[in-house]
């Protein structure tokens, strides 16, 4: 049987891959998961206090599994990054060597801002956020009334401080669920890779098949004695975690069926073609030329010094990530004609809406196009702000006016993100900046950023924003008397109340009380935007939904960092006619990529292992060496990362930490037949696990399945 | 079934396909052929005067066979181009256009120097060539007694002037066969594709996969009314071909025999290890530098004329495939260390030897090393002469004069290449040059080549030659002083004696004189080289047979233009781990890289059909469309171009016509799991045919088993 044949048989079946459900939605879906061979029921998959999805957790960004029923955490290598390098100093560099606890006691401290988040509970709360709304109110009168009730919904929920809560909307603000997670703060690092198996390929082979990244890490949640979360303590005792994976080494190989369950970040697939094409045409190709313009400057401002270079290193990392993506959709655009699929879709439920829309509904169409080219506007706006005021010491103090500023309030009335509740935060961001900061680059970062924001389009220039700017010149003498570019400095202005701020001679704190009326007008603009659509979009959403009930068809949400499941099947793809990529990469491909050299350099004991062909019970009996990355046609996205990938019984074989270049366009429209995402085998993991690390007491303390 | 499955379940059958096997050895290979399904009887595969060897012919460079009884062959489109270009002119583009004869009368001349060679008669003359030797001749007299025994075998057989006559060496001098071919000389052009099809890809796909060319063409071979090869004539009749090959659109799929005769060019399988060496570390990089500064000085040379861009534009093409090829081997030698492998190799034969060797062959391998030593270096010294020589002016020139001081001895005592016979093929080569010369480019060659000549090491510059060259200041003054740029001109000194051109004023010519004695120095140390390594290289060559014998496996010669079988199976292969490449490419491929520009403009007639899906009945079962090119395990090289590729019926299922880049160093070393020829499937042939250029008169000429 052919390459292509294979492909063309794995279509019907990829077709359906297509959706990242909320839990509760599988039940529709059960023919579906029957079909492809998942065997745990779907009713069973919809309840979060079952098994599985009670294992499943979210570390706030990334996501994660139970493993162990003493707390123990799977995750990505990359996620876990922040505790390794928090703990690695000149003389102990965990991130090179890897770090192995081989007892509880050798655990180390994750970081204070580590949290680990086991949904418990997720209620609809619809009416409760949305409900008898005034049709008269304006934008932002509704945007208020909304966020208010989603503060009081949050506040009322988090009562007991061992939970943090959300009330996140769906379907573009059709729907709202409050979501309580128990918030487990006190972290530990157990295990880690040298982040040559955990980030072999580094930014290179980002996004990128073949592959041959070992992305795991091992944490640990810790409570206080009475199973409470509590703050980190040395008293502490493991979290007695009320479920775990099973983890099967009894392999899957091409045409499997998979279920992934994690939180994915965002994605954009009810965008109109308008949003499509503006996001196509300017705001993308903006923010990538902005990217590596930045990154220019970067390297440049830190090129003579190497502590420079360190302190950046996850900064750049972060922007090439991020620029990637916006460079993969851009190229992604071009590929296919994204806009013009969705044009034909449009015009399709446009059809259908003049037909079956009540009397009711007979402006929405032209609203909903008014109030998002109002939201492209300003957005554009918004992005050029960004630009204007680039400098971490610049947004700092902002914040800290802000938060001066919100404390004036009642705690219910401020905004969010400036709530009692978010200041722990705030202040492990203020405190965390000096871990990636220097303040002569920084200075460097915005002048270049000034002069670019000078370019951009007059009708992006935020009205009053230029007169207030300092020119480039100045900029020199503001970092010269800055004292926020201290720790202890910045931390300080936390506690001070507004007006000791208004009258404070720190150039940034004065610049940031200067711009803030520019800033506050544009929220009252984003907000009255907002609340528009939050007010036309649902009814918009929900026509769609009941257009797709025509059609026999459920419909999920787009993503918003709530817990979903999707699923799929093991499968390549084909990047052109006449190559097939994947599913899976071995341990002699990592050797065939070694160059002894960063992001490349295989480390000795992996060498000598597969130079003698130590697979033992990890070997593949169909590859017939180890596996070390494998392709699903899963729909993922960030914050999918470390989302435990499963079998059809819901045990864990792998992990997901990434999806092809190929699939970046899938925020946006999901092209079953060559989206992919990429996952770390399990039989890799526990390989190196045994090999190269001898992780023996974790190996014994999960409960693995080997094969027979 | 994985990818990765596929292809390890293939490698066993594609370990047998190593090997360009003179016909006469296939009876040896019979199980092999069984066994990987080939049904011709491997006997009948060994004789030349049956089908289907009888239907192969060489056009000299290029391999080819006739597809009717009246002479009708099929061969690359890159094989036909010389014709097609000369019977283009700006008002008639046939490159552009592609070119149907409707009918005979509408067939055109190829061209003067083309011809059809029909392989008819193969003898062994080893004993003959190389018998009774004495031991005590000099290299340099034992090459030129094997010189005048070739000749004279030569002109006994070129006695019949329908025939061209070779008397090639096999295992490096092991053995000789004499080749008698029918030399047609009137061969007109029938049918070429439009270059947007022929030539799809061009220069960047070159050696790349995937691959959408569809590099075919037809011509015809013409004779006198006696059947006899005549000069060309209007009175000549199409050619009463005794055999010619049945085609098949039946179509062939992954993992299917494949058999393919053709005449490969030349191979260096059995070279030492410090051959390897010396061509990895020191000859093939400077030949890429070499070949990438001429490339440079040619493209800003004609950067300001198109016409001296057309004129230049085949040697550029020629010079950036033999560097592609070149480079390929080299990265080939750095991404697998042969040299190393044939270490081994050559470590396990020398030990063989050491224990079974006669008292006779005592110091043969010491002989050998030394004498592989003195050659290696002496092809440095030809390397450096021929950069100091490098303008087409200055060989024509030494050609010239060559002739002329041959032409005092006897025709039997000149030296090969400038007898008698061989001056019409000098006459057409000095006439041809202006269509692929313009003076001032020829300069500029030579002047960058002279200052490169002088950055090659002092060792390799020739004794005696940097006293005679010019200064680099001369060049202009001698290229506004010689005649030889006009064609007239330098033909008219092909009939002038030597003692004319030593009294001619042409710097040119004076300049040709003045080196001669360097160059005459230089042949004759090299043929005492090829003298010592003609008496050395067949006695150790014999032993790696014997050696070879012990371990059951027949050897094949490298290929020396002679016919040649080869035979494998339909075959994927991975580049790299987790990457599978073809076998098949589609017409929606070529659709894919369509950009609208050169070399990847679709015609729109292609475009329609695959938009309509006009497949008929060239539509591939498994992959529900067209197939338009694919790769085989078979052993190819240069030379191999349009050569039949058969099914296991011997019925013409394709045409040879490159192979990938990581198949490179196959001439070298044959590495079975990634190298792979690729092939235009004769289904595209067939659908371009009927389909876009409606060639039903060929269609109908041709014998087709079409699909039921």
């Amino acid at each position: 049987m052919g390459t292509l044949t294979l492909l063309a048989s794995l279509s019907p079946s990829a077709y359906a891959d297509e959706g990242q459900w909320q839990p509760h939605q599988l039940p529709q879906l059960k023919n579906e998961l029957k079909r492809i061979g998942i065997t745990i029921p779907a009713e069973k998959l919809a309840d979060l206090s079952k098994h599985p999805m009670s294992a499943m957790v979210s570390l706030g960004g990334c996501s994660a599994s139970f493993v162990s029923n003493a707390g123990l955490v799977v995750t990505n290598h990359h996620c876990a990054y922040g505790a390794v390098q928090r703990n690695s100093s000149a003389t102990r560099n965990l991130i090179a060597n890897g770090f192995l606890a081989k007892t509880r006691a050798e655990e180390l401290p994750a970081g204070s801002s580590e949290r680990i988040y086991v949904t418990d509970k997720v209620e609809t709360v619809t009416e409760k956020v949305v409900g008898s709304l005034s049709a008269r109110l304006s934008g932002r009168e509704r945007n208020q009334m909304i966020q208010n009730r989603i503060k009081s919904l949050i506040a009322e929920c988090e009562q007991d401080k061992a939970y943090r809560c959300s009330v996140p909307s769906f379907h573009r603000g059709l729907e709202y669920y409050r979501i309580r997670q128990l918030m487990i703060r006190d972290v530990r690092l157990v295990y880690a890779p040298s982040d040559k198996i955990g980030n072999f390929g580094g930014d290179i082979d980002n996004f990128e098949w073949p592959r041959h990244t070992g992305d795991f890490s091992f944490l640990r949640a810790y409570v206080g004695k009475d199973g409470r979360p509590a703050d980190p303590s040395p008293d502490n005792v493991p979290y007695q975690s009320k479920d775990f994976l099973v983890v099967s080494a009894e392999g899957i190989k091409n045409g499997d069926p998979i279920l992934l369950a994690g939180y994915p970040g965002r994605t954009s697939r009810y965008k109109l073609p308008t949003e499509i094409r503006s996001a196509r045409d300017i705001s993308y190709p903006r923010r990538v030329a902005e990217s590596q313009a930045d990154l220019a400057t970067i390297a440049k401002a830190t090129q003579d010094n190497p502590e420079s270079v360190v302190r950046y290193a996850s900064v750049a990392k972060s922007i090439n990530n991020g620029m990637k993506k916006t460079q993969g959709l851009l190229d992604g655009f071009s590929r296919k004609d994204i806009a013009a699929i969705k044009d034909v879709q449009d015009a399709e439920f446009r059809r259908w809406f003049a037909d079956h829309s009540e009397a009711a509904d007979k402006n929405l169409l032209a609203e909903l196009d008014a109030v998002i080219a109002s939201d492209i506007s300003l957005s554009e706006q918004e992005f050029a702000m960004n630009v204007a005021l680039h400098s971490d010491l610049f947004r700092s103090a902002r914040s800290l006016y802000r938060l001066a500023l919100e404390r004036k309030k009642p705690d219910a009335d401020r905004e969010s993100g400036y709530q009692d509740r978010d200041v722990p935060f705030l202040k492990a961001r203020l405190s965390r900046l000096e871990q990636s900061f220097v303040s002569s680059v920084d200075q460097a970062r915005w002048q270049a950023a000034m002069q670019r924001y000078q370019q951009l389009p007059a009708e992006v220039h935020p009205a009053g924003l230029d007169a207030l700017l300092p020119s480039t010149d100045a900029i020199a003498g503001i970092y010269a008397q800055t004292r926020l570019a201290t720790t202890t400095q910045r931390l300080a202005w936390l506690d001070k109340d507004a007006d000791s701020i208004v009258q404070s001679d720190d150039a940034f704190l004065k610049l940031a009380v200067n711009v803030y009326q520019i800033g506050d007008a544009m929220e009252k603009r984003r907000k009255d935007i907002d609340g528009n659509l939050e007010r036309i979009i649902p009814r918009y959403m929900q026509a769609f939904i009941n257009f797709k009930k025509t059609q026999g068809k459920p419909v999920y949400p787009d993503a918003n960092s709530t817990l979903r499941v999707t699923f799929g099947t093991v499968a390549p793809y084909s990047p052109r006619d006449g190559i097939s990529k994947g599913p899976f990469t071995t341990v002699e491909g990592v050797i065939e990529k070694n160059t002894g050299k960063e992001p490349f350099a295989v480390p000795q004991a992996v060498q000598d292992a597969v130079r003698e062909k130590r697979y033992g019970v990890f070997r593949d009996k169909v590859l017939g060496t180890v596996p070390v990355n494998f392709l699903s046609s899963a729909d993922t996205t960030g914050g999918n990362s470390g989302s435990a990938v499963m079998n059809k019984q819901g045990e864990l074989i792998g992990l997901n930490f990434d999806s092809t270049y190929e699939s970046i366009t899938k925020d946006w429209y999901f092209d079953s037949a060559i989206t992919r995402a990429i996952h770390v085998d399990i039989r890799y993991m526990l390989w190196v696990m045994k090999e190269i690390d001898h992780a023996d007491n974790l190996l014994k303390e999960m409960t693995i399945k080997y094969p027979h």
